[in-house]
């Protein structure tokens, strides 16, 4: 919402807080079938898109998450060939993915055609790997696209989703991973955001039992920071087929693209567990 | 300011952004000799104190910044005996210095009492080792108190300041960072509150330089999450009279006091520079 200075607030409710930005003018708003979208151009985060009142992504940081999401995982996989990702309609995961030489097929799912077609619009930084010829964008449920895929049919799944309400509940319960687990080939990894580790700790611990209820053998977070997130602190999971100790550390550190944020330093930092997140974790089963 | 609705909110006005926070009652108001400062009860966050409008310290979330100013600097020393605390007046960097039972004296140099009064009544916890045998806690200007002490006379220094305006401006400097300087001994430490990494890069790599023409040989600058600061992400300097790279890890692994955030693996993680932070470092001379 906009107040009558021309800020953009998100609340969190359950975390008595909100964050706001400020905003030079409302480009688009619309309703789709899906969600309610809305773009704004900010004072000092560039263009915002905001899904059902919630901040998405922004020109200034969204480099963190969209490398967060990406390369940890890529660089985790001994070989990642073939990637699917679930959401991530903004089109920033799929760029950073096609900067991986090694990967040859890289399929976007997002229900909402609309989110994409106004990252084109107003994100074109984010969507300049759209017209890659290893690219396929698929506008329908990702649910579905994981159910009807064939058995160890994907190197790395990606779940980019929004929170886990509304049309992205459904990424994150046991069935979905069960069905992840099956696509998946033996070294095949999930990664799906999870939301941050000063706020939302139940779900995040609820998101590895899950992972390991539905056969997953290890899981593992990492975390980095994101402002326009709720808490400013974000985090990833992982859920490997296979196992997830592996880097490919020569290849990160050699790797023939630049980041703002990821280095293969940063890689394995991400990966060290807050003291308070390690006694979650040693209550898992 | 509360707006109608309860609600605390800081601006972050060069940085297009804001943070607020649901506010249950106000507890406290005064203006002291060197600033104005505000005690609230808050819906999530617990109490919090604000100091000239910006959040210095909630029950919630102080153990991120706490930890991260002293236990890196503490574990990087060698053998700190003798630990000065300049600010911190809430009394929660002394209590972490004090868990380390190598420190025989440390002495907390806040400019402003009423800040540790209210600490003490409203932040018991952080204040609970305010009576130690090996603490002292002085009501003066620290930058007069480093001018005034003996060449060689401490191991480490925490400047655990407010913002570099208004009473803290003077912590920023190369006169500060000289006397800071000739006051440590051969392996001593200066460590600094550093502001955010996303919003304040030029003060960053100003305070860098700066430290460096006080004659500083090494600097460092370690990251962590710190959500009621601006953009959520915060850091802090290293000044090395000798050198930087040491780490007493297996002190850290062992060490005999519990911590929410810090480990020893999250110490060497939080030195890890972010891609772009490492371009900014090398422009310096």
């Amino acid at each position: 919402m906009l107040n009558e200075n021309n800020w953009f607030t998100e609340v969190y409710p359950k975390n008595g807080s909100a964050l706001s930005l400020e905003v030079k003018a409302k480009l688009h708003e619309e309703q789709t079938p899906f969600q309610h979208i809305e773009i704004y151009e900010t004072a000092w985060f560039g263009k915002l898109m905001v899904i059902d009142g919630c901040t998405m992504v922004s020109d200034r940081d969204n480099f963190l998450y969209h490398e967060m999401m990406t390369h940890p995982v890529l660089f985790t996989h001994p070989n990642p060939k073939t990637v699917w990702i679930i959401g991530g309609g903004d089109c920033g995961s799929l760029r950073e993915v096609l900067k991986h030489p090694e990967v040859e097929s890289a399929v976007q799912i997002e229900i909402d055609e609309r989110v994409t077609r106004l990252a084109e619009q107003y994100f074109p930084d984010l969507c300049s790997a759209n017209s890659d010829p290893r690219a396929q964008l698929l506008f329908i449920d990702g649910i579905q696209w994981v159910k009807d895929a064939a058995d160890g049919s994907v190197d790395v799944i990606i779940v980019d989703s929004t929170d886990p309400v509304g049309p992205a509940e459904g990424l994150f319960n046991q069935a979905f991973y069960q069905e992840c687990l099956r696509c998946l080939r033996p070294d095949g990894i999930l990664v799906q955001q999870s939301e941050s580790p000063l706020f939302h700790m139940p779900l995040l611990t609820a998101m590895h039992q899950t992972m390991r209820n539905a056969g997953f053998p290890p899981t593992r977070t990492l975390f980095f920071p994101q402002f326009i997130y709720p808490s400013g602190w974000w985090s990833a999971t992982m859920a490997g087929k296979g196992d997830l100790g592996g880097f490919r550390e020569d290849a990160a550190r050699a790797k023939s693209f630049s980041t703002q944020y990821y280095t293969a330093e940063i890689h394995q930092a991400a990966f060290v567990q807050p003291a308070f997140f390690s006694d979650f974790m040693a209550t898992l089963a």
